[in-house]
């Protein structure tokens, strides 16, 4: 069996977890890993290629000719700006037997677009901040007494800590609202954001409190088979930087619920603040996330259960489950090149 | 030979460099890690001690006991905000045989304070971006034609990406330095902002181009023995997650320069941008910065030199030399507890 990570950067710890699943599911067949730059995770698989960008109109029928040519079975990406394009064209993978594992267009788009998020989660009674695409409206929900400063400031289809602000009075919010509507068209964001210029900044009431992540894990049907809540102990430019496995039944519960909404295959990387004993889920993104090893390391391991279910094999038991109050911590290695 | 490192953090390999420094020294003794909260490299020492916080009328005191308990030859501070505590009492420390490895109080308010930075620097003749302590004095010298849009505003005592921001024009030069005024005084950047709040902001012309690290090592005496450039070719959050050793003797020559103003002992890790084939220092720290693993992969070895010279040797000529076009990054690995 044959692996294909996209975009896997300094994730090397991925490129080995499912290097190991193949070898404990007694497979042959290589991980490769697909990148547009050197990267310590390009470098760390067994065979490398470097793409066309995302963007480019090659990328896809390259893509399909790679994944063709080393029979790719799973095709795993790792980024966020990948998955609706690879997720676009999972039928052609498809009939090439190379599996895409995320979420389809439709679910990809709900965790991409911050206002689909904001919309879906409201629409089935889950707890989310509060959300306006403009100022206007974010002003006249404080002034209503409907929401209050801060609010968080941030591109609807952004990434990471990108352009992230917070606003603590009006001023602020319509400096700020602007300055990211600049940033986003002279960022790699632009592409996104060129389905709605007009309505490509999200402003949300900010949430203070503990932070949590939930891996939810679907197989290939995209039937659920498991959630792991860990809360977080660090964070550093938006990437979680420690964190703990706990038994939290609320959050497992979410997690299932989120697997029935988005339908998903593998991984879905949930953030959730926790306020008044409350969870508002701030954001999903339907492939492995900086907070997966930490469910990995507590015992959950979806790269091996991936191989068994791609093989028609079922995983033990045992390595759909996490241990609790297991805690761990990214530590920095230098790759020499 | 005993040595401290305090607020080590993520930096593990630091840990292991001084562990491997007193083997090739053929030195016994431990490398121990001081720091107020878990963290990878503080589990990775031979022995760990939690401290009072660093601004805590207790953390001295604490120190110079544990210092003297273990008898710690060398104290070696990681982190900005413990620079100043510890110089301005290295001589309690010398005292009892601990040398506190960075510069004297003088050299660091000028690499703490930003303005400070900027006098200097001026005053030596070296470039470094233009900087204001007013939104007023930077918008008029736009206004004047001497400096150009954007401006990069931060805490005049800040580090890493903490309340950095960018400006495109008076309106946002105006609103962000309120702003960043506003968050110093929510954040530990306060206990040094509050020297002069008036004027804890500081507004820098932006300059584009490459960026580059240099490393320049003096020895105890405050000596230069040598400064490794390096062409940074990624960064996250302010710190660097890729370079590579270059020959450029400019940079070298201009570490020496540094050097020789600042007199620190140990490492100083100064930032630089070149544009226009000009070279403007932008910061300096007098400690191992989060560059120094690329000059160490290349083969300078201050971890080495420092133990030896700690114990009246002189290093060999090899560990003060870095071999150029070694390219090194930054991965991640997950520790757990």
């Amino acid at each position: 069996m044959n692996i294909l990570l996209t975009s896997a950067g300094r994730r090397t710890y991925l490129v080995d977890y499912f290097k190991e699943a193949l070898k404990m599911a007694g497979q042959g067949g290589l991980v490769h890993a697909a990148n547009s730059e050197a990267s310590p995770a390009f470098y760390n698989a067994d065979r490398q290629v470097v793409t066309p960008l995302i963007y480019d109109r090659g990328y896809i029928p390259f893509l399909l000719d790679y994944c063709g040519k080393w029979q790719i079975d799973l095709l795993i990406p790792l980024f966020d700006i990948d998955l609706p394009v690879l997720s676009a064209n999972s039928e052609a993978f498809a009939r090439q037997g190379t599996v895409v594992v995320t979420a389809k267009p439709e679910a990809i788009e709900v965790c991409n677009d911050k206002w689909k998020t904001y919309q879906t989660l409201k629409g089935r009674g889950i707890r989310t901040p509060e959300s306006w695409l403009s100022a206007e409206d974010a002003v006249r929900a404080v002034e209503a007494g409907e929401a209050s400063y801060p609010l968080v400031l941030k591109p609807r289809w952004g990434m990471g800590s990108l352009s992230v602000y917070e606003a603590d009075n009006e001023e602020e919010v319509r400096v700020l609202e602007k300055k990211i509507r600049k940033e986003i068209q002279e960022s790699y964001l632009k592409y996104e954001a060129a389905r709605d210029c007009a309505a490509c900044v999200i402003l949300q009431q900010k949430i203070t409190g503990r932070e949590w992540g939930v891996d939810v894990a679907n197989d290939l049907k995209g039937d659920f088979r498991t959630a792991v809540a860990k809360v977080k102990s660090n964070m550093r430019a938006g990437e979680t930087d420690g964190a703990m496995t706990v038994e939290e039944p609320r959050l497992e519960e979410l997690g299932r619920e989120l697997s029935g909404i988005l339908r998903h295959k593998g991984n879905l990387d949930v953030d959730v603040l926790e306020s008044g004993g409350e969870y508002y889920v701030l954001e999903m993104n339907a492939r492995f996330g900086g907070g997966y090893p930490f469910s990995h390391a507590a015992g959950l391991n979806l790269p091996y259960a991936l191989v068994m279910w791609a093989s028609g094999r079922e995983p033990e038991k045992e390595f759909l489950q996490a241990r609790t109050g297991v805690r761990g911590q990214k530590d920095i290695r230098i790759l020499v090149y």
